[in-house]
């Protein structure tokens, strides 16, 4: 029997999502909606919430009252477990299950942070995040007067700590050193090395590589010198997306197991994200 | 409440899950035994077992019918799932939680495992172990007749594959070339690119520094080239002896809800592992 997964919005994440649907065996498309359309007729086991981050709570409210379990990828770290609180409860009564901040970071990642945090308590893990593009950043410098198209790109420079190339394509009269100086006020990127460079197309730069550098050097029992690496360069929505799908999975098996509530992806077995047999999976992985 | 953890065999891996509960603020050691004592008296929440492999299973049994919860970092990769078989009824029936291999591999790299098939559902993960010391192979060479020491160390070539070194102390009479010869026909070595170096003493090799590269280039939806690294270089047994510790914990957890049986760590969800309550958790880690 294949898990029906119904797409809420249709950008590069709900596209991404369609195609890893359409890969997997045991999954099956139930219609994909534009964030705009009307959602009374959905029906399907699993709600893949697609939409802009913001818009995430609603939707996720609106469709776990309609008894339909979802998965989302919200990714603003600060108000995750805000989310989870909002959402746990709901869930409960519809018997439904939202998992929740379901990407890559957070996503992914989260989990091997938890998992280095338990073979190494003390110590300290830093997440470098890129090469690749920042959606927040870049929004924030769409957003400077006379920036006609914009693109930030993140750059690991390790310990945590980021450097920030912005690419400005201007507005005909726009004036660059004002540019310039109004975007490294900004409190976006007042904090970080920032260089501002001008270019003729935004769009000739596109590119949705993403990547993670994420190290952790601590203690286990009274060891100390444990390090610890994960890495990966990957393309951005196709992941995300992927990572959706996993998650849907994981969200019927505890649907069926009347394990209903809201939960990130520290809080899921791996292996409920996972198709096939419980025996094959143990024997191949473990 | 802490939770009370006994230590059964003392050799390299009891002595780093005593470190490892020394250093854990919930956790209090209930006794140490000896692989021969009696167990009678054992009065734990969850025993380590930190015995040789092959005695785990009787010794996991024993316990389990006793009510108490078990970890073992049981490392014999063809027979994890039929332990699971063996282990879980006996949990279940004795209202018990049994954390089967449990250690960094199998252990932490087959959750790393579980989690990359997820994120690329297509395309092959390799694991590539050392430079450290093997086990098996090390016992291997010891008993070739003429060896008085050895030590078999694992050298990572990439995509799985592995050469062996392995350094040999030999009788005062034994011949070099006899004994070579022996120990490139042995099974354990036949298959691999091996080694054999006479030393005059193992005793002066000795390091429990190992290591992991794994990788993963795979396919999430329909997008390829997507890539993937985990590395570690640790010490063996703190490492191991730490995983113990953290899945004792989750032994814990899980039968509070309940939950009992036999689990590997691909079924154990990550924050599990970890102490400290769920907000703080998500908010840090997430």
């Amino acid at each position: 029997m294949q898990t029906k997964i119904a797409v809420i919005g249709y950008g590069n994440i709900g596209k991404a999502v369609e195609q890893a649907v359409l890969a997997a065996d045991d999954m099956q498309l139930a219609g994909i909606y534009h964030h705009n359309d009307n959602l009374d007729a959905l029906d399907a086991d699993v709600a893949a919430l697609c939409t802009p981050t913001r818009e995430v709570p609603a939707f996720a409210e609106k469709l776990l009252r309609k008894g339909i379990s979802t998965v989302d990828s919200f990714d603003i770290h600060g108000q995750i477990f805000d989310l989870h609180k909002r959402l746990a409860p709901i869930a409960k009564e519809y018997k439904a299950v939202s998992v929740i901040a379901a990407g890559w970071d957070p996503g992914s990642d989260s989990v091997v942070r938890a998992l280095l945090l338990a073979l190494a308590p003390k110590g300290i893990t830093y997440t470098n995040f890129g090469p690749g593009r920042s959606m927040g950043h870049t929004v924030a410098a769409k957003a400077i007067p006379g920036v006609k198209d914009a693109l930030s790109m993140t750059i690991p420079l390790g310990t945590g700590i980021h450097r920030r190339m912005v690419y400005v394509e201007l507005e005909t009269s726009a004036d660059f050193a004002t540019v310039e100086k109004l975007l490294l006020q900004d409190d976006y990127f007042a904090h970080d090395e920032t260089h501002v460079i001008p270019v003729p197309s935004i769009d000739a730069l596109n590119n949705v590589a993403h990547g993670v550098h994420l190290t952790r050097s601590g203690v286990s029992g009274d060891t100390h010198n444990q390090r610890f690496e994960f890495d990966m360069e990957i393309n951005n929505p196709a992941l995300t997306g992927q990572v959706l799908v996993s998650c849907a999975r994981a969200a019927v098996r505890m649907r069926a197991e009347q394990r209903h509530g809201a939960f990130t992806m520290i809080e899921i077995p791996p292996i409920y994200l996972l198709p096939g047999d419980e025996e094959q999976l143990i024997r191949s992985l473990v």
